[in-house]
């Protein structure tokens, strides 16, 4: 179900010097590279020559490595802050979007919707905020909870933090801001409304301290896929992210959301539902496979057990590698992810080291392994399908990895049609199709009136 | 008492198109710079080509022009938040310092200590963070406060949050980092610790996720000058911004500080007294007696009281122009300023007009007005005399006013002596002369192990 464009749409996912668990150790990368501001400005220039839409930080906000006993030999860890790190990588490109992710559990919504509005007003237009709700007692414990708050609850507030996130930016309307030397007026008052929010998790009163963003509201992305995750998703998202193995599953995931969109009344191109995808890709298919072998060939099975158990939530270390996975107690982290290695586990009948094996590739994403053609094969066949608006792209290796795909992968698809030579506009939203919002006000909301 | 290279330290402060309340209205300036990313690169290279120590963004998280009745005609409000903004004036500078506020009151101090971690990184060692604890009724009720907390009590938990901060920044031993590809060894979790810090205010457990940062700590900046604010400096600071407009004052302030540090074991040089300056500069003393006066020309009077009203926290809307500044209410607000102004009124027995006249200049910041060599007079006059290790320039306007000061009076203090003509290092406590601090653990504290 292609856009109304026809073209599908490219994220490139942005972690440190690769998806793939052994990354860091492979020969053709430099591990000090998950240190560097130049690795990340050749990895955004590359995107952008490619013509991708954004790019895209994960992000958590403790250590999480912390959780299984061979921490020291994995290089999943998010080092820089994701908004200074973007706010750097603005002057090095031009176009392309730049996403972040700010958990809506740790910090005050006023931080968040200032931040956003922040790198939007600096860039140009290109701001995106990928909304997570954190699934860690390791980072609850860095903000002076002992435990998460239920996943239930984390939902319920996210949604909260949305709507006073979304209320802030449209505090100052379009034309607030006038710099009329000659009459003296800096800003129009009577364009700016407070938010005057009392709601059940927060109480905000604004208005905000910035001009409205050129975007009016950066693209809002989410990646949750639990029951809570697509309602919230449904209501408030422009992009979903993804993990889906399996076409079927992926395309009644993707229709299934856009259902639940048009229910709240929003049409189904509103919502753009992208997959993650690693792709192995080189010349031929034979050496595309070796790439691979040659980054699986790295991983240790403890390692990757480790892996499994900290994505999980639960310590498999004591597992039979060559057992079924073991039934997973219900926890309160994150439950799609866990439902998903399930599925996977039972679906193919995998033992605990195989299940591993597909995990350590890309953490539990799509993985298609092929030449140009046969890669591009597998991404038309699932967007004409339905499953995906575009892709979120986890290349295995940085910069290795992504320059595969930008010189292999991506002219096959512009051959097709598939996507775009050329930005036609400047803003992430332009980038996507979405429309700029209009500031939306209750209708009781009163001008800001000066205090005296 | 100069340091001991006999060099003074310069910070540039930013703050949009001038410090003048009615710079934006200016012929000379466009407003709309204000919000421009090229408007700050520009100030950056210019204040980096004349080798100032840093640069400073001043913050706070409300829009405070809401306080009086004239907020459309003032320019003073904080549009950017100033990490992103830094972050973007990285790749512009190779060797200035950068410094950025935040509030230790609406922010968890694992954001903060992280925000200038990554700051200080992607810098190669040019971070600082301006502390400050805000000190209003209108930032604190957009982070679901009715009013702000007490003013001891927001140092005390102040004096809290510095030492969370810094024991995150310290949960990384400088060599934790291994890469070691060969040894399949990212990093020794033996040299990483916990901060398990539980206090009166914070309960964190870490560590940082973060490699410790280039200078280790990036540089502590504070700019409180009541006796709370004067106690935690003393305590913790690396660098004191304060707002001095008397000779005699502005030494007793700088060594009364000094003393107050010497208490703590600290060196007097372990902590720069930086007073604000504005300077008027211009080739000759006529000159630039007729740039001050075509700024102040521009500010309406009923603008001038609302912003002098906003400082010091009540409403002098009423008051008589030309009578004596009314008995000031003890507030929660800002006292040392509250102060700093009675001061002024009384010692040069001041009409409030008169009063606004001085403050709309530069906000109650030291006032010099003259050619080159009259302003260096002045500067080598108060740092020989002891009442400043070096000065945080105000600039009138923007650029203009930043290039009169660095065309004119820097090379002036340079041929002095008074100032490099070149970096000698690399990272801002380089710049400024300070030690990069080693790692400190209380006795207690234990490796982090693996959790299993």
């Amino acid at each position: 179900m292609p856009a109304a464009d026809g073209k599908l749409r490219l994220g490139l996912f942005v972690q440190g010097v690769g998806h793939h668990l052994s990354a860091w150790e492979h020969p053709s990368v430099d591990p000090a590279d998950l240190f560097r501001l130049e690795h990340y400005q050749r990895i955004a220039q590359t995107a952008e020559r490619a013509k991708f839409d954004m790019i895209f930080f994960a992000d958590n906000v403790g250590l999480l490595a912390g959780l299984h006993p061979l921490a020291e030999r994995t290089a999943l860890v998010y080092h820089f802050e994701p908004l200074t790190l973007l706010g750097a990588l603005i002057p090095a490109t031009e176009r392309i979007g730049l996403v972040a992710t700010v958990s809506s559990t740790y910090l005050a919504p006023y931080h968040a919707a200032r931040k956003f509005a922040s790198l939007d007003n600096l860039s140009g237009g290109r701001a995106g905020w990928n909304l997570v709700t954190s699934g860690t007692d390791a980072e609850a414990r860095n903000f002076g909870l002992h435990e998460q708050l239920g996943h239930a609850q984390r939902y319920d507030r996210a949604a909260e933090y949305v709507e006073v996130v979304r209320k802030l930016w449209d505090s100052f309307a379009d034309d607030a801001i006038l710099l009329d030397q000659q009459a003296q007026r800096f800003f129009d008052t009577s364009k700016v409304r407070p938010v005057a929010h009392q709601g059940r998790y927060f109480e905000v009163a604004g208005p905000a301290q910035w001009a409205r963003s050129v975007q009016g509201h950066p693209v809002l992305v989410q990646a949750g896929s639990s029951a809570d995750g697509q309602a919230l998703a449904a209501a408030t998202a422009d992009v979903v992210f993804t993990a889906q193995q399996l076409r079927p599953d992926a395309i009644a995931f993707a229709q299934g959301l856009k259902d639940q969109a048009e229910a709240h009344g929003r049409r189904r191109d509103d919502l753009l539902v992208m997959p993650g995808i690693t792709a192995y890709v080189a010349p031929t298919e034979a050496e595309a496979r070796e790439r691979y072998e040659e980054l699986q060939e790295l991983v240790d099975p403890k390692v990757g057990v480790g892996l499994l158990s900290a994505m999980i939530g639960w310590d498999l270390s004591g597992a039979d590698l060559d057992g079924p996975l073991p039934e997973a107690p219900r926890t309160e982290g994150w439950q799609s992810r866990q439902q998903l290695f399930a599925d996977i586990a039972r679906a193919d009948n995998l033992s605990v080291r195989q299940l591993v094996g597909r995990i350590t590739a890309a953490r539990g994403h799509w993985v298609v392994v092929g030449s140009a053609t046969q890669v591009a094969d597998q991404i038309e066949d699932w967007f004409r399908a339905g499953a995906a608006d575009g892709f979120n792209v986890l290349p295995p290796t940085f910069p290795g990895g992504l320059e595969d795909f930008a010189d292999l992968v991506i002219p096959e698809l512009q051959r097709r049609g598939l996507f775009r030579t050329e930005y036609e506009g400047r803003t992430l939203r332009d980038h996507l199709g979405l429309a700029r919002p209009t500031v939306q006000r209750a209708p009781g909301a009163q001008p800001l009136t000066a205090t005296g």
